[in-house]
């Protein structure tokens, strides 16, 4: 393989890192939709959420006009202890695949926290920190998040707590571990150390938890200690902003290189890597510059892009956070207990949502021992065990570069691999066991927790 | 900190990956004692190594002559799948110490096995490949090997026996997970699938293993299987060579920074990555073109170097190996059950063990609740969680910084950072508990275990 012109890792300078974050929603004529008071069903003000969010965050959450907004000092700094992450080419899987098909991706697991959820925990924490807070509460389901968010908040010297998913908080100690050695307190949700874990605990003694539910906790105590916020891994468009970084890293290497992809590929559960890895992309293509085929991939037993209906949603489980418009399942989904792995949240990014309503992208589901297939043979032969939640988008990268081997295309395919599986080895056993199964939800199952979503009049 | 001159990271150009290793012994004037033939205590020679071992790894094992020798391209190839590992500047840790010293560290994490471990595990695999073998057997203690060596075989399409010390076996069900997704036989040791196993059960029934003990019985496999050889992953001169790329790498990042170490530290168990990461700069010492201090850094629990005798010794507890001069603790020592992490074999390679002998280093040790300090403050401001074993090196680097906080020098560190921690969360969480205790063994003890060296007379 020697004479290739394209290395196996493009790694670009630090001196280029990007020095802004692209915010997509200034290209987008379609806006994504206001998240809305969940009282008054009027959009909510920068007042309105100033109890839940950091000001500055808030300020990014609303601004739906700046293209580009900087990225502070401190946080380029930070960025440099883990970043540029490499684009790295699949030689290794296009030659086991015997595809024509040219094979990219971001790898973004390279940081303690095994996934590019730090790119945006810093920001946040950063901002927390220039307010003058004390500390950030959080939810995490399988812990990336949370890892992130302690590391960020052990670097800016701020208090952590994370409400963690109980099922995932027993199922995943070391996890946990990795949190508490960076300082955070981590408490299994739903707990009795609030009202809302105190209500769904009476209500559902036996519960493993939800993000949902995690979130409610998280939110009530943030709203209820002095100098503390909120803070939150995906879903939210400031979460996107900040993780346009991936995206723009991508599109510097992919020019470097002198490479045009045709297919960009993403895992989306709340919309955080895929939203980010996109961005630039996406903005090419509503200014008309560019076009690319978009997929997002979601779980087969989550699937609120394919199966979710767009509309308002709560989202939390306890209903006390605004709401927002997005493909959703109900606030109230919660996916089998076989389903292993992160991407379980009930809704999608407002952002992403607006994005595949208006039909600039295209979403697709998989069952979740396809997914293992897949991440056990990129793991044998490009040597990086993937996280399960990156492996959906490795599924499809390889299903697209098999078809290119019977058409004969020799299509370049970018996929966003966000991070790695080492705290997902009770998963990879079950696979290895042949242990796994598949689910998925029955049309009458998301037709009921459909049904429970709040009516809105969208006249605002 | 945007104004600095040398990068955060500094990854050589793929075109600046070695292609050749170096073997420090051509520039030896003493060179490292020969292996024995435990029965008849003459050097071992090329044939009576070959049921054991591949081959080309005998003659690399054997060869004391050349300088350098050529990478095959196969492996260079693999070496471009995770290499070149980043040089570190750890500023964030500088300034966390307050220090005027500059730190560097070469980071070999950043694959799946976690550590530096696959550099040697892929040429191994592919030397036994090219040799026609159907597969390899091996032991692991703390596991970065046997995963490494998975991987490796795993690429090769070689089989893969690997016996891990059973306490391991019990406590890191995840790495175990890991080496059996890339297709690995993972055997806790001791076990009744070998007579030394069995043998070693009848006497101590409740052992919980050692490595001495593991690689008895996958050499007595390696051994007795058609088509089977035995690998080692630390001690042998092989080891070292193939590992040089290590230091082969920093030399050529460190040239093209300017800078010029004055210390150079390194974790050492079996001497695998110190004998890696020193070996240009030893050669420049040695060759009388510069001098660097050189610093070994080990477990106060398991102290070969610095408590240990220069003497011939076996390399297993089941004594079926050839007997190797080293600094040993005796081949019967065992380090306490309070021990964390690796860094836990009885004796030392034989090439650094000469090195020592002949004060062109120097060896210290830490006790391991000082090692796990440095490592908590390292993860917090260096945003890497770092290996047990690879902290031993971050203790040493961090004294060594603040006496020149104290002495107003502006010394140059480089450390190794072997890997990463997150199959090591229990030793973690002992510590994060305050649980962690330490252990050093007593001048009768080890008296004890030392007075059972072979008696050897090196008239050969």
């Amino acid at each position: 393989m020697k004479e290739n012109k394209i290395p196996y890792k493009t790694y670009l300078d630090e001196s280029e890192i990007p020095t802004q974050w692209y915010n997509v929603r200034a290209d987008m004529k379609n806006k994504p939709a206001p998240l809305l008071n969940p009282a008054t069903h009027k959009p909510m003000t920068a007042e309105e959420l100033s109890p839940v969010f950091c000001d500055e965050l808030i300020a990014q959450e609303l601004n739906v006009t700046d293209a580009f907004i900087d990225i502070p000092e401190e946080i380029q700094d930070f960025y440099k202890m883990y970043r540029p992450s490499p684009l790295i080419r699949a030689y290794f899987l296009e030659k086991a695949l015997d595809t024509p098909a040219k094979i990219y991706y971001k790898f973004e697991g390279n940081n303690t926290s095994g996934s590019h959820k730090l790119n945006s925990a810093i920001a946040q924490a950063y901002y927390a920190k220039k307010q003058g807070l004390k500390g950030v509460t959080t939810e995490t389901g399988a812990g990336q998040w949370g890892t992130a968010l302690s590391m960020a908040c052990s670097y800016f010297g701020l208090d952590c707590k994370v409400y963690m998913v109980k099922v995932s908080y027993e199922q995943k100690p070391f996890r946990r571990e990795v949190m508490r050695t960076y300082g955070a307190s981590v408490t299994p949700s739903p707990s009795m150390t609030t009202e809302i874990g105190k209500k769904i605990l009476a209500e559902h003694p036996g519960t493993t938890g939800s993000l949902g539910c995690a979130i409610s906790e998280a939110v009530e105590v943030a709203t209820h200690t002095e100098g503390y916020r909120y803070v939150l891994g995906s879903v939210l468009n400031q979460v996107l902003l900040h993780q346009s970084i991936i995206g723009l890293e991508t599109k510097t290497a992919l020019d470097k290189l002198g490479v045009k992809p045709d297919i960009i590929i993403g895992c989306a559960g709340g919309g955080s890597n895929l939203g980010g890895l996109i961005s630039p992309f996406m903005g090419e293509k509503l200014r008309g510059e560019a076009d690319y085929r978009i997929i997002a991939v979601e779980p087969a037993s989550c699937p609120s892009f394919t199966r979710g209906k767009f509309a308002y949603d709560f989202c939390d489980t306890g209903m006390v956070c605004p709401l927002a418009k997005m493909y959703t399942l109900g606030s109230g989904f919660i996916p089998s207990a076989n389903h292993a792995g992160g991407l379980r949240y009930h809704g999608m990014s407002s952002t992403l949502s607006q994005l595949y309503h208006d039909g600039l992208m295209e979403a697709t589901s998989v069952e979740q021992t396809e997914v293992f297939k897949a991440a056990e043979q990129f793991a044998r032969v490009e040597g990086i065990l993937p996280a399960p939640e990156s492996s959906h988008a490795i599924r499809v990268a390889v299903d697209e570069a098999l078809k290119c081997k019977e058409t004969g295309e020799e299509k370049t395919i970018v996929f966003g691999l966000t991070g790695t599986g080492y705290f997902d080895m009770v998963a990879y056993e079950k696979f290895n066991d042949g242990e796994m199964t598949d689910y998925i939800p029955t049309d009458e199952e998301l037709a009921e927790s459909i049904s429970k979503l709040p009516v809105v009049e969208e006249n605002f």
